[in-house]
């Protein structure tokens, strides 16, 4: 658009004329919404994964669209080439729209429509806000409706955030597995209950922490094939009405190639346009990698406690003072924030089951919400997994002498005489050694229960790894 | 009825007949309630309040139909009659049908028709199921509408379900206090964010858990005059339709008479029959007492821990033996069971408020769930209160010694230097004292930050209270 | 025991001395837990499929056990014949314990050690209570740890109980299946947001619930694998301390064999010990199903509404009278029940997932609220499920004439004419004709934007069938 | 600071020394916490009450510490001076911190201690980041602690931030009402459970709406007293050390002075340290205000449901075009928007129960959750009702012809023939009416079960106003 100095520019819909700000890539249907809903202050355009997708299915549809001959060439190409520019990150702010809205989603639709249009238009010549060449529905939304298009952009965009999800979450286990072994000769208390219990290494434990996380790495992955069924084609209540025949199976084989996902037609497209079912899905999956991290959190937090009224077998990274008021003082505050954003993540899922059960008969017109939360917790959970990696984990060192120091004071190897002395004489010893502040290898001896080489079967490496030795690199 | 051993009778509704089990006291819409109904195996007789609750509703509407000329002299009398046995706790098992039912608490309300027409025509000489002198309907329902019978019953049931767990709090509270009293001289480390802090006292702590008790007693109290007010007399949709002239005003009278309770009409009966607020309400506060009590059984699992490996600076009463395969070991198991009543009544709430949300228009057909949670809860956390009394708490005690060894150990009474010395030579003391394995006040005075008698300033006591000596009886 | 007419024997644990009801198959640590525990009145006896788990479960441990030499072949024959009087279903009244409990499933592992003890013991000619023959702990306990053998026992009756789901959700599938079926060629309005909008069919609307019930059941059916991952042979904390060498392969592959299901050892038995992320998920799971089944209550009800002031386009099933006071009013009760279970299993959700995150160190103590939530919301779905489909969906009846009037009386005919004349006239010609009254068609003619034959795009069901005919038995 | 051309200036802490931005008024440890905490990109400075909040407490304490002479007379001025800056609004940008953080707040509170000592030693004539003459900790925190300080300062916001949320709720209520008053005259079905059930008038369905909001305006102004139940002065745990003697009682008269709001001492210095119950209690306000606003919201889509195939008895202002494929098809967004919202704020609640029941021993680390929260909720709810007022319900209209034939064509007004002719009779007559299309009225005169005059009976407005005459101004 030539710059006449002009703030503003008119556009027209099916309300009547609005006022858009000259220089927008967006029209009449964006400037409205942004208008109608001035609520959250997080804007579409930031959750960039979405902004993609909405690329990549435009594409796909202009695509299959010109080789059903219901689009010009010079059209498709037009529209291909803005489609990339959003695929290849830009024009983010063209996207102004809040994310909490109404609409189901039309918004956000028409959104990307007028920006691609625009973004054509500009390219050939023609001014913004004039929609001559291409025309944000007839042309850039062709075939389509908000109710095939926007459902099934999230879902992409789903997919492309949970993998940066996994990477990090890989990254976080490796981490704990790298400590895993830096502990494998740290002999220590196990604790069940909060209360002592038989031996263990800590390398055990950290090793624990790495495995719950790659099962959830593993998890995943197996969420992407759910996401990857859409209803493109379906149009505005599954039945494809306006969409050329044949269209469906080929702008999904476009959108394929475009996205390099395993993207599939639903097999009952009148379902697909309303069922949220793999977003509730993906949700507790995420709800449950907050189960798993705020539980680890809470074990390094206690294991970290004192320095020396807690249990401080471990120490973590000190990244800031602790106190306004008390000198010296080092607070966890890495596992507390995890711990607070895994809360988050908790309470979006209600918010999320909620959206999920209000749908309504063809549609779900509470979609955006569901959107905006997965979103918002696949990035809450993204940075606190970062974060506790590099501040947290990745530097924990172990107080292998405190660790040794409670499992020798603990009566716990008492276990350990069941078998040999039974479990009502083991009670007792164990009951005595507490009392009278004596450990129960010196009283089992004092006792005869058992003789000096008996004592082997107390070394508490042995207890715990009972059926063999220790992993190669202990000591 | 004459039994002539049969098993079964027939009752008719609009519906066609039924079988009725003979010796029933309720009818034909009970009947077809428990059959449609077979869900949660609790039955509505087993909320007792909820009973009682009725008995009262039906005693008050028939006294006001009487005054009003609406029911004959003796009719009056033989419901109220039937009323007084169920306020007196009679025919629990004649509420069979499911607490978890559709209808919006409509066979609720008809159970209660049914009972009391049964008892009254009984007592009239007439057989079970015969309905000739007092009508479930025409006679029991007068003037009435589920809609406003159910709320307000459920409303009153809850006032006085809260009033018991009024009173196991208050003696929870009161046990706090007393074992506060016997703790008032055992000084020890606080701890923020699970690391020490300045010293305090044991009293101090449990003295702490006493006073947020308190303050839901007293919120507990102030939560009744929002149950107290009703739509009795609203009818259907609060029109008061088929209601007589002035019924309203009776029926409140006559109610707060009964019961007892401060009961009065809403000031708009529309409102009155779909809102939900003060179930909301209700459920928020039983919710707050649930985070309170939730934080305590924290406090205590996490004071109680070790024996050796952690803190274990108070010891709980032991009431079970702890492992299938440790011996010796004790567990908190009550502190556990507080901990899960505590999220039950969390995850309740939840289902309150989507159930509270899910009214339409001049209804909420989903309050028999509402009122379903809200017994539970209460039921819940008055079993989980007394039995943290009576197995736990009031049974507590300390560990005085191995509270003073971590303060000791600890490097925390630098804070107290800090006007003496300033922020800065206080850390670097700290950090001294925890890398040397030092106290801070044998520092302090090796490097003649304090004199002698500035050890005064050091004493734990001292730092507990600044600014006056200890309570009366603390050593 | 012979009937000395005592009422109480006394046993003895390592707290001491205790009553037990003298007919009682339980012992002392179980009399214990049904005193400390007193809180929700429902019994683990309820929970059928977790009594036969344990049962499956402590057969296969005595089998290990005697394969391995450490247990007397009697002693295993003894134990193997009291297991299968458990998985047979057997003494379900010897399970007392209160399902919401402390102490992470001790309690229930030592009522299923007494109650088979007992029943050895009793067999062998001793009375209940003398454990000279089969010890609890000793011999039924025996290589075990409640900490393996508790959290096994919850995932296979999970397994169980869910295959019970599967079935009754596939049912209710083929309900609406059949309904479908039925409804083929009753074509009707598409409602997006509530406003009308594109044609479509009753059948394809009820086809739509059966797909989405059915992705439910592969879900039941894909959660199996993850329960089925136990950690039998960890013992206390996964080290397998005090379980002979060898003991887990052999316990995980008896259990197979008697269980029939797909049971394996855990990768990571320490993990596995506190791990929640199966129970999660299955909750998670659980959630989903609520949030269809609820939405597609609301469905039932908003298209069942009127019968004269809503939408009225199909009829439930009359299954009870819906008012006390307004004759012939029939409600959606079913649905209403329905809509209530999913907000319950939402609710307990919450709870689970608090429960989930409460796990500390190498235990999760919170793990008996998250059995007994997921058994509760299992058992509720089911019955729902049951009901939903044997008292509503299987008798619902179309009001083909009242669809077709709501479309004809509608506009949304036009989207069919953009293709040919355009968004912006048909949009306006959409307008016209609700402003006018009039149809799409008549005005379209009038104005000569289609010719007669043109009408043929307008007809309903090529608009619900844009790209086929309709199936096979349709009109 | 001279601008030295230099990008970063270098400060210490206890941890070492740090890079801050040479132009940032904030300094070491707010940037350590920038650094640290990368998380939801919600800086604590968008809370614009919170910052005002903590310039009001940091002017009282300054001014309490002036009168007991332990900051001398030209600090106190100077500390004013900058806080006075920012209760006026100003520096917001110079609270970078996310506001989802671990420490429990000390980050804040060092924020503003920062800024507050820059602020003035800036004025002082001294560089940023150069402490000479105001300390942030000896001077600005001057007998505080975070633990004081911060949840004092998040309670003095809440009450801020509540009161706009009062303002607009009570300007929505007014809408209604003026709704209410312009509906007065239309007579309409009432809906129960969406069956058709007795007369009303849109006037009183709407004027319910005002009740209900009003009932919360209240409950807001109910809930300010317990937040101003403060425990500054209490410093690290609640007893106060290093404060000096007589602070805390002249800090909060300060406070009250400064703020204009009735602050006061909690009674338990120890146990507010720790105690979220106030906060838990405005969630559930929240949370209340949420389930109300929702159901008015699904209410008005209901009612304006159609154009032709729903209810359609009002009419919402159309805000924006409805659907990209769909012509002349407009949409309920304004309502979709505010379900959302609310179903937000539910969640958040769940988030906010996590974080309070998560506190530990003397502190909750969780509160920065619980604060960003709230202020996120009232945010929310603030805006989604200022814009559910000017965008949707203000403009409201009312289709009276289409409430009176819905009217009419039901046979609701059966009930009030219930006194007349009996409950089963009126049921026979409803039936028929429905079964032949026909008017209850029309059967009732024909089959002579009322006279006439009995037609006065069935008068619609009669039945929704049994006792009385409409209110003046009606028809």
């Amino acid at each position: 658009m030539a710059n006449t100095g002009k703030i503003f520019r008119s556009e027209e819909d099916s309300l009547g004329s609005i006022d858009v700000p000259a220089h927008a890539l967006w029209g009449a249907q964006t400037q409205r919404a942004v208008e109608n809903f001035a609520i959250s202050g997080i804007r579409i355009g930031q959750f960039d994964t979405l902004i993609v997708a909405l690329g990549m299915i435009k594409k796909a549809a202009a695509r299959a669209n010109g080789k059903l001959g219901a689009l010009a060439p010079e059209k498709v190409a037009a529209i291909e080439a803005a489609c990339n520019a959003l695929i290849a990150g830009g024009h983010r702010r063209a996207f102004p729209i809040d994310a909490i809205q109404g609409g189901a989603g039309t918004s956000v639709n028409m959104n990307v429509n007028e920006v691609i249009a625009n973004l054509a238009n500009e390219k050939a010549g023609q001014g913004r806000g004039s929609y001559g060449f291409i025309h944000p529905n007839d042309d850039v939304n062709r075939a389509q409706s908000t109710n095939d298009v926007y459902p099934s952009a999230v879902k992409l965009s789903l997919v492309l955030a949970s993998k940066r999800l996994e990477a990090v979450l890989e990254k976080l286990a490796a981490s704990f597995e790298d400590r895993a072994g830096a502990f494998a000769g740290v002999v220590k208390l196990g604790r069940t209950q909060l209360q002592d219990a038989v031996p263990m290494t800590l390398g055990q434990e950290f090793g624990a922490f790495a495995t719950t996380l790659r099962k959830d790495v593993a998890a995943i992955r197996a969420a992407v094939p759910a996401l990857c069924e859409l209803n493109l084609g379906g149009t505005a209540v599954g039945t494809g009405l306006n969409a050329p025949e044949g269209y469906a199976a080929i702008v999904i084989e476009e959108l394929a190639g475009i996205s390099g996902l395993p993207v599939q037609l639903a097999g009952d497209m009148l379902e697909a346009s309303w069922d949220m079912g793999a977003f509730v899905s993906l949700s507790g999956l995420l709800k449950r990698i907050a189960t798993k991290l705020s539980k680890i959190a809470n074990d390094l937090r206690l294991l970290s406690s004192g320095p020396r009224g807690g249990i401080g077998e471990i120490r973590l990274p000190e990244v800031q003072p602790g106190s306004s008021i008390m000198p010296g003082k080092v607070n966890p505050v890495i596992p507390e924030v995890v711990n607070q954003v895994c809360f988050q993540v908790m309470g979006n899922d209600v918010a999320i089951t909620m959206a999920a059960e209000a749908g309504q008969l063809q549609l779900n017109a509470m979609e955006p919400l569901i959107a905006f939360n997965l979103h918002v917790s696949l990035q809450l959970l993204e940075r606190a997994i970062i974060t506790f990696d590099e501040r947290c984990v990745s530097g924990i060192v172990a107080d292998g002498a405190r660790c040794r120091a409670h499992l020798d004071a603990s009566v716990v190897t008492a276990t350990a005489l069941v078998p040999v002395i039974g479990y009502r004489r083991s009670a007792r010893l164990a009951k005595d050694a507490l009392a009278k502040h004596r450990t129960v290898s010196e009283l089992a001896l004092e006792e005869n229960l058992i003789g000096p080489n008996g004592l082997a079967l107390l070394d508490p490496m042995k207890l715990a790894f009972p059926h063999a030795g220790p992993p190669a690199g202990e000591s």
